[in-house]
């Protein structure tokens, strides 16, 4: 593959405008006027090549999607992977998918609070030394953020191979009081659990046998209600 | 080793009633009595061949431990063990210890509601089967007994190399509203960990590389105040 230069890469991101956010600060509390309707917003932290998210918006074109990373070339990628998963659909431009570029570190400063529904972090960087517990996208500092960024309906989707990062992050959400539930150790267990969209890593990994592990944790007051309301039904038989 | 007759085995058990209670449900609502303090009740519930209880009576002397299973044998091989264990300290009973005969399915018969303020759960038989998930030990319908029978500084601590049974009470304990702590998903990496006590089956495999996972679940309301005034610090820098 050849890589484009940086200049290159930036120049074809700023032809995307139907796709590619370069400046996601200007739509803070405008993301639902940016996608032209009410429908939820789901966001990646974290959205690597772009495969889930790219998928995801293909899947369920009732939801808002957006993609963020901090690098040009990764948006790149995404933006491919984006319009040929949609051109399957016959789309020109993905509508219910934007692809922001932005540092997870200021996700304040891009969205407004109460403006998404759901937020997936897959596979994101264990960092695996303790003095990096902070950068750990489960940390409670960044889960201040997001409890901030949720809506009522609000939840947080966990993906990993880490077992270190898991354990964190199950202990971070214990200890700050998020309802979890979905918890799974093996997620493909038993074969490629289909109902799950996978990651470009997870695609490449499960088949040589890593042990996937997510985790649903409960943010949002009416979500917690709608999940109480059905508790138990799955454990009790 | 010598396998005892049923009878012989009955005859030894009935002999040591200063540890072994062969009836246990005469004791319901009295066993701080027949301990002669009113130091809390750890309990464990499958107690096996003994290990973990008579160590955990010997490294905390102010706690009373119950240990509980349904075999006979695994009675006289606890007694061996908890004689052994004591007879360093020079004791001539250990005082803080008592083997009950019992089946967990009727363990409201064996103690009253709030007698118990811990109850272990270590490497229970995981029930793999999903038509007998009725039989693992954290079941909600297992909960309910150990809700009834914990107070108010009541917390269930489970221990097990099982992947499956791990994921079943995670998800158990969150769905029943139990706020977990201290979750690990590799007790023992990077050496055992010395800080808690294993059971035999803990100490052969641990060395062979297998993961163990531990769990704590906070039950009573003190221990869930207690908890919530020392929160977030384990994971707040």
């Amino acid at each position: 593959m050849r890589l484009r230069g940086r200049k290159g890469i930036r120049e074809s991101l700023e032809r995307q405008t139907d796709l590619v956010v370069l400046e996601p600060r200007n739509y803070k509390g405008k993301w639902h006027e940016l996608f032209g309707n009410d429908r939820p917003i789901h966001v990646e932290f974290g959205m690597g090549k772009g495969q889930f998210i790219s998928q995801m918006s293909v899947k369920y074109p009732d939801i808002n999607f957006i993609g963020v990373d901090m690098y040009d070339e990764l948006l790149r990628r995404g933006a491919e992977k984006a319009r040929a998963a949609h051109e399957t659909l016959g789309e020109e431009n993905p509508a219910n998918l934007r692809l922001a570029l932005a540092n997870i570190e200021y996700a304040e400063e891009v969205f407004a609070p109460g403006e998404l529904e759901r937020i997936y972090l897959n596979f994101s960087d264990p960092w695996p030394k303790s003095k990096h517990a902070r950068r750990r996208l489960t940390h409670p500092r960044f889960l201040d953020k997001y409890r901030g960024l949720l809506n009522g309906r609000g939840e947080i989707h966990l993906k990993t191979d880490s077992v270190s990062l898991f354990e964190f992050s199950l202990n971070a959400f214990a200890d700050y009081g998020l309802q979890m539930t979905n918890l799974s150790l093996d997620l493909h267990a038993g074969g490629i659990n289909e109902e799950h969209v996978m990651t470009e890593y997870e695609t490449k990994f499960v088949g040589q046998g890593m042990r996937i592990h997510r985790c649903e944790a409960i943010v949002g007051e009416e979500a917690l209600e709608a999940y109480r309301a059905g508790r138990l039904s799955k454990y009790r038989l």
